[in-house]
């Protein structure tokens, strides 16, 4: 698939419209680890939230996909009410609908919604709020600076 | 304070700067959330390993400092041997010493370590690696950019 590099610049730009679009305040955030954990920083300061809480999933083989995800480190979210799942993509969608599940399954009084910068519309899910259609296979700034 | 704005494109070179004094792989990496988030998300994809799990603590007040750092969201390390804990700055030292106490005690057979980018000399606790000496408030482009 074609490689597009997705710089830091990009990133900050596309990350203000997702604010825009989000537009309210969570009791907590959760990043999926490690992709939405930088977003998760970001917008844990935006909104100043201090619940920034990562999860943790094994799915991905390299770019081999396997048929289940596993969620693990399901982190504390007693008394929230409203929290944030964020990634930087929802490619098949397998992960945040596996991750959605367990939560809802562990804290059914909880509202979750999800924002990611990249959106599949092939994906099984939409998240509650994306920036934008990736055109080829993003090579994310936070995999290739180093 | 003086206020020192801090760029991603400085935070990429200290990173680079940091991984060269590191130079070993870790079993997993753990970030102190909110500050480590970006760095663990950088670091573990530089080291490839999957393995990040993030970390909370409760312990400044904006910049007023409370006199105990509470740590939750231990992540399970079952089987690691070595775990490396990232953070942002170490300033007083109180947060890395805390969560060095809690996962010690938790997992008594792995062995820590720690990195960050700014170490504070006059700091109860010198990180096993730190990049630079913040010479006033560092804001941090996770903190500014949105």
């Amino acid at each position: 698939m074609h490689k597009i590099y997705y710089p830091y610049t990009e990133f900050r730009s596309d990350l203000k419209e997702l604010v825009q679009k989000i537009d309210q305040k969570f009791d907590a955030i959760i990043p999926i680890a490690r992709g939405g954990l930088s977003i998760a920083q970001m917008l844990g300061e935006y909104y100043n939230i201090r619940e920034v809480y990562a999860i943790n999933t094994i799915g991905y083989d390299d770019t081999v996909k396997r048929d289940e995800v596993e969620v693990f480190n399901v982190p504390n979210l007693q008394g929230a009410k409203t929290v944030l799942i964020v990634d930087d993509i929802v490619d098949s969608g397998d992960t945040l609908v596996e991750v959605l599940k367990v939560l809802q399954n562990t804290y059914p009084e909880i509202r979750f919604y999800s924002a990611v910068i990249f959106y599949k519309p092939t994906a099984c899910i939409e998240p509650t709020w994306w920036v934008k259609q990736p055109k080829g296979w993003i090579e994310f700034f936070w995999s290739e600076d180093l």
